[in-house]
């Protein structure tokens, strides 16, 4: 139990968790997710309007590949860009984040447009949590291109 | 607003998130982020036992991936295995996880057995929360080989 | 053939293969086979209660992934856990490794639970012989937890 | 020399290139190679601020990584979102490709931020060849996020 | 505008580009990109003979993920293997690295083996360009084996 | 031989081990061990001229993933290629790759170009092999290139 103590001990609420420098690099943007994400949007799409067998398979094979490429992207966000001191702006922040990742685990298993358009709308959430915290100036090298 | 809306309608208590059908399996077992967890905690006994500079080059190179494949595999069961009913027994689970994530990346960046030790600690609450709510009968095929 | 005497005498029998330190870190566990062969299973049992085509192709593209990672962690079992001074033990090794990889390639192309089936057994062979040679005292950081 | 005979007519003025149908899905942003571009000069950025051995092994393997990725992503554009009928508007395009390529190579090798601070003005350069070419409008779901 | 001058600078004709060491390793042969894409010529030969419909899923996820090394091989070659001086013995170097990538998606989306057969013909093209330039004796350790 | 006996009665005397299907596709060439092998050599050759610690880092980095390659690249030939009835001609076929394997791991740990070329010796052994067994007009969908 002395493990788990420890464990206890390092996560309860009085324990400072130290800012750790940033390698890779500090440069996070919500775009990479939100790209990824369009592929999926787009996938759907052109699935929908073309109904032959080969075509089909490599669309569900690819949508499978860029959807995963969304989780990494928005865990890579959950976990090394968001730190506990943007908990207080971002409340639901680890519930829009797993929200979000359940919702890519839909869109894998759907071939319905809906369900990447509110994926979007998710990582749109996301986008808005990045600004309130400072992303734009803090994490690229000079702001979000137009 | 009409997209930021329709999130949090989604995200609104009385949404019934529906149960999806797991794709690929619905096997998941934290020993998956255990086992390369522990490679880290050798390559850092290992490191500090030698001092040649290009032993120490890889030793960092090789922690480093496998510390992403802790988070890899960490992350997988946050999204695809735990599941709203589990909250009740796992209160703490978000934070459990994301803890443990920021761990990996103090583990990437440090070269003390302590942190590595740590972490092994956070993936056995971890493995106990997955016990907790039927991991082994419900994911594994024939429950955990002893 | 200067080149290929220099590697007979590698491999004559009184040539000393030299114990080389491991790196990355000496954490070995068939476990890592196991569990990807374990959804290999699971998913050829979805497959067959899921006629959807859609569903059926993402099943088939996965399983296909995950029985590579299956090969991946057999090979480096066989690579780099089990030393010459394990051939006695594990008299059968190679062709125990050989057959079980050549099992996997018959997974990829196969949706018969049989075929995953004997996957697992060929697994758990190579699992006992793990354990004959000293495997979890010698690989895990505290043996494989219950 | 048939099959040469095949690729010169191929490749012949004249040649109608058939407008192929895109799959993934006709996503292409310059954002992801800028993004990874923009990494790997924080990373040099602050590999000359910390003189520590481990932190800069990092440094170097990571900035190798994210390096990686922006060929990839520059190689996707290329490939995939500039056809033929955007040479006339882009005319110097294979060469901004290759030298931005071969940029790449040079940041991979140096620890020098005007290096990647040139990586940088040549990515905006396809950028803006991406711009004149429709590229927001055509590739984005809904443009460029602000 | 400053970013962009300095590109056009660097672009500019008496610009010397400065040989830079090649890291990896300087070792670059095209058969790299042909044995996949005979991979995906041979697969397509199978998908024609075999109307297993779990088969043919195989065959085309298959085939896209060789066909995705075909052009990563091949964007080696032509970022890190072909230099300024070879422009003069490969007057249309860029053009058939633009357009063998082109047939790379073609083979991706295509079930014909007269695509294959035509991305085979451009590879060959791009190994005479390779020859010509001196590829075998300055990349190969030993030269191409026979 | 208990372990053996169990894996034959497990495979059941009376089960013909069926020849599979090749897929992907049946094309397998030493070379792609090769020369990734011949990445490795000649990093090793660049390390031992460069004595800046950037350069040696990127260099220890670079070849632990081509080594990494050349393993995959063995492995696929002795799961895919070599089959059953070849051991008859080459009897040795399990340890010739076993201590190929074993040998790539040592040119991982070393920056000594005796331990690569040692490493090329073995694969030229196996390309031996390969040819005594028909593997180029078999393979190859016309043949090696001279």
């Amino acid at each position: 139990m002395n493990a788990a103590n420890a464990v206890l001990r390092f996560l309860s609420p009085n324990t400072v968790v130290r800012a750790h420098c940033d390698l890779p690099c500090g440069v996070y943007d919500p775009e990479q997710a939100r790209i990824e994400a369009e592929s999926c949007y787009k996938i759907i799409e052109k699935y929908a309007a073309n109904e032959d067998v080969a075509y089909r398979t490599r669309a569900i094979a690819i949508k499978e590949d860029r959807a995963e490429l969304v989780k990494h992207h928005l865990d890579v966000l959950w976990h090394d860009y968001f730190k506990p001191e943007h908990l207080e702006k971002v409340p639901n922040l680890h519930d829009l984040f797993w929200q979000a990742n359940k919702q890519v685990s839909k869109v894998k298993a759907s071939t319905s447009l809906d369900d990447a358009r509110q994926l979007l709308s998710m990582i749109d959430q996301i986008d808005a949590a990045w600004k309130a915290t400072g992303g734009p100036e803090k994490t690229r090298v000079a702001g979000r291109p137009g």
